[in-house]
């Protein structure tokens, strides 16, 4: 069969970029003979033409001229690898107009700007392929719009941001507090010099809200997303959870009650010590997904990192060649926004079990007091532990774990258990997540 | 957007056919609202119509006319649930030649026949979907076809049979035999009356020759692949193994190495009990793949069961209306059997470390005996475990562990370790396999 050649233009030459213009150059010949595409660097668009990269573009590819691209007829595919929202919105709208269909892995710009950007896509009659946005390497995107696609996905728990759970991985591992282990993270390259977006839990959230979009055929937008990061964690809170049977992680939930109002949430989590989740350490991420049909079913690998993204942003360029991209995409039926926003769960509204730690007076009627307030507020306790010793002022940590309550009742309690005497400082409040393990 | 109305003959009732019957029906109403197409069951085809099944068809749909699927020009999907491999292999052939496009759940058939009937395939202009043929609801054939096609894919490790990862499960945790652990496992509905096709490896190989063929681009035949099953394995070498820091698994390897040989082999494999797929229990499935680019990358889920199967089945039947199946499929570029016939490694010369179980004379010169033959099969012993006490015939366990060596030294030392005076019975041989983790 000839060679169908598809050429291909980059805008952003930064580590992404670097990492898919290296795959196009050193995989062209092996992409060729497994599917008859021939890719074609066409030119990569950067400001910085200067800066030492981790590969070599052959001569007069690179260019600071986006035009050279839009108005090459030649150039089928744009690839944005810029990064942020407002300058990567703009290319990709350009492209779209120009129209070449648009590869991303900009999790930041499809989530807060997605549902616009796709809008403009299906009127230039063109598609917007994005399965390096989420789990880096991990194939996801196209799981949940292909594989999985006969199955009415009822929750997804993912571990979706690497740096997170090094870092929780590492406090877990070897007791370390979060600004050594951030340290760490930073030290090894698996956290940015400004981790902020990572810890603080939007990047994660980022994630969700396209996942969710797609296994849950809704219009979704990042203020749907209840987010709380991991940089106020302790370690101390790890390892009574540890005591207690719980792993923390970092996780993305999405989940779909049976008259399918769903719940979307980024938050530290104890799970069980068993669960697979629990199981992925370091800068690794995993994605259990529940669907009607298949039951649990888990993905696993890198994240991020140059080249598993460029693994899904080349990926992408094929299948958009091959045309099976922009099918897919036409045939993304999204509920609007407006519908869509009428199924979102309020935070107050979710149920779960919760870890909270009080650190208390040791002193008569400390129990007394915590167990009313929880009792006022019709939380039952499910489980509780006091070590000997001491903290800060006096005081003892006490561990207590609930039955499933709903947010807003919590809340409330933790409001009067701040205010009891024989409590020093906040109290600590984590949620416990029950991840439904489908067994034998 | 209007409905696209495809239309769907199954031929064969059986546990699959029924679940994939079920989908359509129940999930009709859900799949048309997420992609615009309105699956519509038109007829099922099986000889017998009278037994009872889980699921109620309407009035008129089952028939025991094959033609009646074969002449109606409305049919554009033609699913084959028949099982086993002459007649299934008829229906597919009638399909293609009808003008349908086929998805199959049937592992033995494209395992045994694929190379000819994708060429029959290729030559009505249609496409053979298989998604389905392995490790049931997992999408990892989509996986490895569409999301991992950047990479150049280097080796895969599957726990890929269900049965067989239940029983090793069972006889792991709770020190059964292989017999109590088979019983069990028919009992509660994870094996067959007979078993064979699954303890034998055989299914496992099927599996393996279908992934092979689109991970390493080559047609594969099944006899290019080592088969070895479980039936002979002794609860006392999984716990020996597991003293020595090993689990034991029915891996389906498929491993290509600098110079582009493929090995491709089938067998019980101590493998260590950290790595990601000791941790696969009971009747689950996972595949590690490693990549070029993406690194290490697992799928993890239900290989097996009605439903899970048929998510599979009808997710494939999505992407065939949609076109996107035709197009992967006429880009499925293998090399053709003459070719890859010279790039399969032959066991005799395939590498591994080796466990070794022998049952020795308690007697003087044992160790000097058993050491003189590995040495002079060049075999170097990395580790060794006796234990005190008796087995049969007054002997005691020598367990040694070998560092890597070709399967042929390992095969003569085998035939001379069966001679010595002070070993009793044949020796165990139990390949070693050292996944390589990616780790940070």
């Amino acid at each position: 069969m000839a060679e169908q050649v598809v050429r291909v233009g980059i805008v952003g030459f930064g580590t992404v970029g670097a990492g898919v213009a290296r795959l196009l150059i050193e995989e062209s010949d092996s992409i060729a003979a497994r599917t008859g595409l021939r890719l074609e660097l066409a030119c990569v668009v950067d400001i910085d033409t200067q800066s030492d990269r981790p590969v070599r573009l052959p001569e007069g590819v690179l260019t600071t001229d986006l035009e050279r691209l839009l108005n090459d007829d030649s150039i089928q595919i744009g690839v944005e690898t810029v990064g942020g929202t407002e300058a990567a919105k703009e290319v990709q709208l350009k492209m779209l107009a120009a129209g070449k269909h648009v590869v991303t892995a900009n999790k930041a710009l499809l989530a807060e700007f997605g549902n616009e950007l796709y809008r403009a896509a299906h009127k230039n009659n063109r598609c917007i392929a994005f399965e390096a946005t989420c789990a880096g390497g991990i194939p996801i995107v196209s799981a949940i719009r292909s594989g999985l696609t006969a199955n009415n996905i009822e929750a997804m728990y993912g571990i979706v941001n690497g740096t997170c759970n090094y870092i929780l991985s590492s406090m877990t591992a070897k007791g370390e507090s979060f600004a050594d282990a951030l340290a760490e993270a930073q030290s090894k390259g698996y956290a940015e010099a400004d981790p902020t977006l990572d810890i603080s839990g939007v990047d994660s959230a980022h994630k969700l809200a396209i996942l969710a979009s797609i296994a849950f055929g809704c219009e979704i937008a990042l203020e749907d997303i209840f987010v709380e990061g991991i940089d106020s964690i302790s370690k101390d809170d790890i390892r009574y959870g540890g005591e207690m049977g719980y792993c923390l992680k970092l996780l993305a939930i999405g989940h779909k009650d049976e008259v399918d109002k769903i719940s979307l949430r980024v938050h530290p989590s104890f799970i069980g010590k068993d669960s697979s989740l629990a199981r992925v350490d370091g800068p690794f991420n995993a994605i259990s997904i529940f669907g009607s049909a298949v039951g649990q079913v888990m993905f696993y690998g890198r994240g991020a990192g140059m080249m598993p993204t460029a693994s899904a942003v080349v990926a992408d360029i094929i299948d958009v060649a091959l045309g099976n991209s922009a099918t897919t995409f036409r045939h993304l039926h999204m509920r609007p926004r407006n519908e869509a926003q009428e199924l979102i769960e309020k935070i107050d509204d979710c149920t779960s079990r919760f870890y909270i730690r009080l650190m208390a007076k040791d002193e008569p009627g400390v129990v007394a007091s915590y167990s009313k307030i929880l009792g006022d507020h019709m939380i039952s306790i499910s489980g509780a532990l006091q070590h000997e010793g001491r903290g800060p002022d006096n005081t003892v940590p006490v561990v207590i774990v609930t039955h499933t309550t709903q947010q807003k009742n919590m809340t409330g309690a933790l409001e009067d258990l701040a205010k009891l005497d024989v409590i020093s400082g906040e109290p600590v409040c984590i949620r416990i997540v029950d991840i439904p393990e489908d067994k034998d």
